[in-house]
């Protein structure tokens, strides 16, 4: 089946992740929204003054891009300083571009990516794949000590180029992004049913590139599962997999591809696993006299393999925040859907597991949608907590200095209980000596049978003057408990270069080894996105 | 939890895999097996006489074994034949044993199996990893060229060394074999729940080097999922990951270790995901009226993902052989298992999948076990079947010139149908021409949501002789023909030695390029398990 191309997007905002140029708020919506934080706090708040493209001096670009591949490249300074960030951008707004990429480019066949890659492999340059520039742990941001920067963007290859509706598979170019990608296979009935929070600012090729974690909260929850087969450009050449279902011949060349985080090549299109669109739904909010009191029922839920698509927990005060409940209970969202089955035993098997183990939810709250389209997740504290969670970035707070992040990981249910508590103890004991005091909430963004995948927020009590290293510390302290606590150091949020010290300690020393040699074997000049992950 | 290791196991036959000696068939009960065969076939039937150790003439060893390994190490006759082979021993009974370990090592603790394992690199011996020996593909069999093969047996390993019931896991040594794995685990409650039809005499360590197919026909299939975290030692020292229920750190460092088939090191123990043992069953056999129309109802039952723990596809020929039906009609066997939940709803939207298919099933042959203890799966075809596929490997037959054998693999629905004519054709093919005739039957072992794993079984006629080179030229024709076909060389038999040259065009170049230079990094000269996966 042949699909046709989507119209180009728009351009998207340099110095606010998430923000198309058109939706930037304007320097008086920002000196409007200062003030009225600035009265909330007491205090005064600095608001940097808005950057343009014009006003930005970025170091001339060291590099001069040969003219066979001039067509592609630039070295525009919009584009420079675009790619000089993922979503910590917090510098953007500051006009600090102090390592842009000298070159920018935007391969729309695989010729021209080939091309690229050679001349920058050949020159030494370094080599910095870019999809969605999410990454929020520098995992784009172009290493310092090279004698060129070579940023190439995946945007022009994303399409959809063929649906097998049999064994319900696809293959999808890597640039495209999460919107265009199911606009392309909604028409067909079909869906990737990928949904991370950057859905909107992300692609394919970086969902794999990171081991993204997605929609499921169970069972198939990073992309991992739903890749079929990929295909790669390494310095050295292709890399591409044969499609199947299943294989046990060796270690998967897939797994090896899957978290590379662009140290082994350029992924340009994959075959992914495809959902039919749902039709039957089943969604309960099961609530928990206290947080400790929720874990019992959440992992009975998921011991009993009922695999809910959603379940999802809420600490008491993200339940209050977020899902508009009093603060003294705990929130676990079940949520069944399929396109084949009715899904009102499974809802039922599962709240009865819960309920055995102190949850309490009323009959009539379990909603069943039995394909009549009656509406699922959209009422009460579920509903509540469902538009809480798709992002409204909106850059109004973008250099004011608020100190605010998330963290995640994964940990076993039998050190769970302590871990949360180290981990909040610690976090906590952060916040309030770097900012005099803050919130720390947690959520289980996906569960497994061993054990859940906490998800932290915090927010640091607002201090005047730039946040970069407040930040940074709270971070600092946050990994530190992880490890120490022994979880890992992301579940989903890949490693780049800012978890790189706490990762060094994760992952087997001899693991190291080997992936450096096997780096090195099909990236013989190390330039791509050195850094991330190894060492050059 | 501390458990207690379980009394040492028998010896097993050198010249009939999966026999202990104590179970061999004597010399008076083969020479009547063979009478009886001659007068079915008409012809005469040349039996060679048993071989006993005493009478083997192997090669001096060629390696002395360095006093501190004395205790644990030996070049006893007996060790170095049955090391000789995996399951693929069919030159033991002719007595033929051309390149024997030099010497056997059976490491008690991970200091003895550090000892030997220096003591061979440093030497440059080829290393041998030995878990039950139940290779198909000539992973364990020793290679020539080298001036030293040092057979290392894991035997000894083989305690569950802790569990941790909160998380549903279980640390397990890797010499376990699966009775003595299942025989810990089951006092407290819990299974591994991974049966592979070499289940008796195959250990937890093979599985996981080899990505062993489990009991599990949908959603978690191979080994892989169920490993938590491993331990391995390789020439340059410890591999270990860290306990996770998931994670998004990097590749992974276990999806390198799975599938290695002992060329990176030697598992030593792993964390493994454990099953609380099903108290609600349900079980179908559904009948379709042809192969070909059965395809649909199987494939709409694994895309509704409602993973029955059985979904085994038996085509008409093996549904009247193995299950007693009259040979007319496709037998598929749905099964669902669990801990916690009864299992009615889920099998009844499971056949309902399949009647809308065109499968045909009478509401009371569907048997549900509500957690009565009601023996589900032992009636009728279903049972008949249960009972064929344990294997019952006697050894009567051995040496006898049977051409007989499996192959395995995995393909896409949307090629199935196509990929199934084209085998059997090509394997009919080869069966008329070298043995004059023969049968050849298919089931699905595991279905993926994209494609199903099918699993040929075949046998030739009968030609008196030797039949090593008619077994290779059927295996040679197969393997062509899964290859062009599209196929996976393996889905769960792993590569070994035997399956090298379809490997070799199956996976990426590049990647075979970096598993070498990753094995190098971890085993610098190059000794573990040379010419499996990759040439040294």
């Amino acid at each position: 089946m042949t699909i046709q191309a989507q119209p180009r997007t728009d351009r998207r905002s340099f110095w606010a992740w998430g923000l198309f140029e058109r939706d930037q708020p304007t320097e008086e919506q920002r000196t409007q929204h200062a003030k009225e934080l600035s009265e909330r706090l007491g205090q005064p708040v600095e608001l940097p003054r808005l950057p343009r493209v014009d006003d930005l001096e970025l170091r001339d670009p060291r590099v001069k891009v040969p003219g066979a591949l001039a067509s592609f490249c630039t070295t525009d300074a919009y584009e420079r300083a675009y790619h000089s960030y993922g979503a910590d951008r917090g510098k953007a707004i500051f006009r600090e571009f102090p390592n842009p990429p000298d070159v920018v480019a935007h391969p729309t066949t695989e010729a021209e990516l080939e091309a690229v890659m050679e001349w920058a492999s050949d020159a030494g340059y370094a080599t910095i794949p870019y999809g969605g520039g999410s990454s929020v742990v520098e995992g784009v941001t172009p290493p310092e000590g090279w004698p060129g920067i070579v940023t190439i963007d995946m945007d022009r290859f994303d399409r959809v180029l063929e649906i097998d509706e049999t064994s319900r598979a696809a293959r999808i170019q890597a640039g495209v992004f999460g919107p265009a990608l199911e606009d392309q296979l909604r028409p067909h009935g079909y869906t990737l049913r990928h949904f991370p929070q950057s859905f909107t600012g992300s692609t394919l090729g970086g969902w794999i590139a990171t081991r993204s974690g997605g929609h499921y909260a169970t069972n198939h929850t990073h992309i991992d599962d739903f890749v079929e087969s990929t295909r790669m450009l390494t310095p050295r050449g292709w890399w591409e997999s044969r499609r199947l279902p299943g294989s046990g011949a060796g270690p998967s060349p897939d797994r090896m591809v899957i978290g590379s985080e662009g140290i082994l090549g350029i992924i340009s299109e994959a075959w992914m696993r495809i959902q039919v669109r749902p039709k039957f739904r089943a969604t309960a909010g099961v609530t928990f006299p206290s947080w400790e009191s929720s874990y019992e029922g959440t992992r009975k839920i998921v011991q009993a393999k009922l695999w809910p698509a959603n379940l999802r927990l809420l600490d008491p005060d993200l339940a209050r925040d977020g899902a508009g409940m009093d603060g003294t209970r705990a929130l676990l969202i079940v949520g069944f859907e399929s396109a084949e089955v009715p899904q009102a035993p499974f809802i039922r098997a599962a709240v009865n597991l819960a309920r055995e183990a102190g949850g309490e939810i009323a009959d009539e709250e379990i909603v069943v949608d039995n394909g009549d389209g009656k509406p699922t997740g959209r009422q009460g504290a579920v509903g509540a907590w469902r538009d809480t969670f798709i992002p409204k970035t909106t850059g109004l707070a973008a250099g004011l200095g608020m100190v605010s992040g998330t963290f995640e990981t994964a940990i076993t249910w039998d050190r769970w209980p302590e871990f949360d508590r180290t981990v909040r103890a610690e976090v906590q004991a952060a916040l309030d000596e770097v900012c005099g005091g803050g919130t720390l909430n947690c959520r289980f963004t996906h569960v497994y049978p061993d054990g859940p995948a906490p998800y932290y927020t915090y927010a640091g009590m607002y201090r005047p003057g730039r946040s970069e290293q407040r930040q940074a510390a709270i971070k600092h302290a946050a990994s530190e408990a992880i490890l120490k606590a022994g979880g890992t150091i992301t579940h989903h949020h890949a490693v780049g270069r800012q978890h790189r010290p706490w990762y060094d300690r994760q992952r087997p020393d001899l693991f190291a080894d080997a992936l450096r040699a096997a780096k090195l074997a099909v990236d013989p000049n190390g330039v791509l996105n050195p850094g991330v992950l190894i060492d050059p």
